[in-house]
């Protein structure tokens, strides 16, 4: 079965804890702005009010994640399929009418996070996800940036930050280590869509890397991916 | 594709609005008692904590339900996802546990709640649906009582009880027309597991009904299914 097709003005940030997401995100939201696009900024799951509420299921909220509240593990499957659910309507409600009036969308994490944290972390059949992806997403990044880094150092860089680690936070490395290869796997099969960004390297570098990389990807584009 | 394997001591009640589950449930469970059989009562969705949370989502709450939340409308594949979410968290957490210590699992609505309302009600792809029965779910009821009522009578019946009527309940007739010939026609489809009764007659006689179905059903087991 044929992947869904790519939309040149959906953009995707992945990466593990620590990569630098949020820094990267917001020098492709001030890249494009320069270049006098609108820009939504969003991010998975999540990215409307009942995808945020979908979240909040999905990572836990402080009393869940202290054991204070009487809630049972999360099944793989109920992870993925509320994953889903989540996405399916962030797709209907934010991603494609953005991208019907001519936006920029730009997601904190897209359909490539389930492929690695569900597939390769949890172990789902990759077929599942790629039917589920067909059928409730329908649309694939034009560029996706992965932001690499080795799992320990991700981990030594947000250890400060994270007091109430979510519940997909608080894996083990093994857990990461999975979720790494799996990214990096896509990337090396999908080169034409991806671009890996070492983010092991200095900030400043790793914010030129991806101003390169999308200032690149935008000088392929045409008039009509513009419109 | 084969559907999953049925078990014979998970039973479902199925129906529309104002059908009488609820009477139907509580007499299947005294008369299971009866016999001397551990009884779990539960509903979808929901039916842990974690799933009713679900259910929040999918059937709104007072205040989304009153437009005075903002939140947007749920998309029909984002109300399948939750609906098996919910599902995949009932099944590992309840139903499963409660058939391996020999217990009767008696639920308000399973599976086939998702085919007639998401399917026939929404139009959503029949095989979607299989597919996620068959790797979310993993097994069928034993015996599945549908209450079957006239559409403008089961409304008639819960129009003094509903003061905020759910998501699903805000619904039209033609919608829920739909939802009744799907039942009907699932029934027809699997006349080994489904026993249709009348919700039209009088509460003593449905209840006659339901008792006498899930009693013969039950001396068709054997002591292996009890075990």
């Amino acid at each position: 079965m044929a992947p869904p097709p790519r939309h040149p003005r959906l953009l995707s940030l992945e990466g593990g804890e620590g990569a630098g997401k949020s820094t990267a995100l917001a020098s492709v939201r001030e890249l494009l702005q320069r270049r006098g696009h609108e820009v939504v900024l969003t991010r998975e799951p999540g990215g409307t009010p009942l995808a945020e509420r979908i979240r909040t299921l999905l990572l836990g909220t402080r009393d869940t994640l202290r054991g204070e509240a009487e809630e049972e593990p999360l099944a793989a499957e109920t992870e993925l399929l509320l994953m889903f659910a989540a996405r399916a309507q962030h797709v209907r409600h934010v991603v494609r009418p953005a991208l019907r009036r001519g936006a920029f969308v730009v997601s904190d994490r897209f359909t490539d996070s389930s492929y690695a944290y569900q597939g390769d972390g949890r172990g789902l059949d990759r077929q599942w996800i790629a039917d589920l992806e067909r059928r409730a997403v329908g649309l694939r990044p034009g560029l996706t940036l992965l932001l690499d880094l080795d799992v320990r150092e991700g981990r030594a860089r947000t250890s400060g930050r994270d007091l109430w680690p979510d519940r997909i936070e608080s894996e083990q490395d093994d857990f990461f280590e999975r979720v790494r290869l799996g990214f990096r796997r896509r990337a090396q099969a999908e080169p034409e869509r991806f671009r890996l960004v070492d983010a092991a390297l200095p900030p400043p570098a790793v914010g030129e890397a991806v101003a390169g990389a999308v200032s690149a990807y935008l000088d392929t584009l045409t008039d009509a991916d513009l419109a």
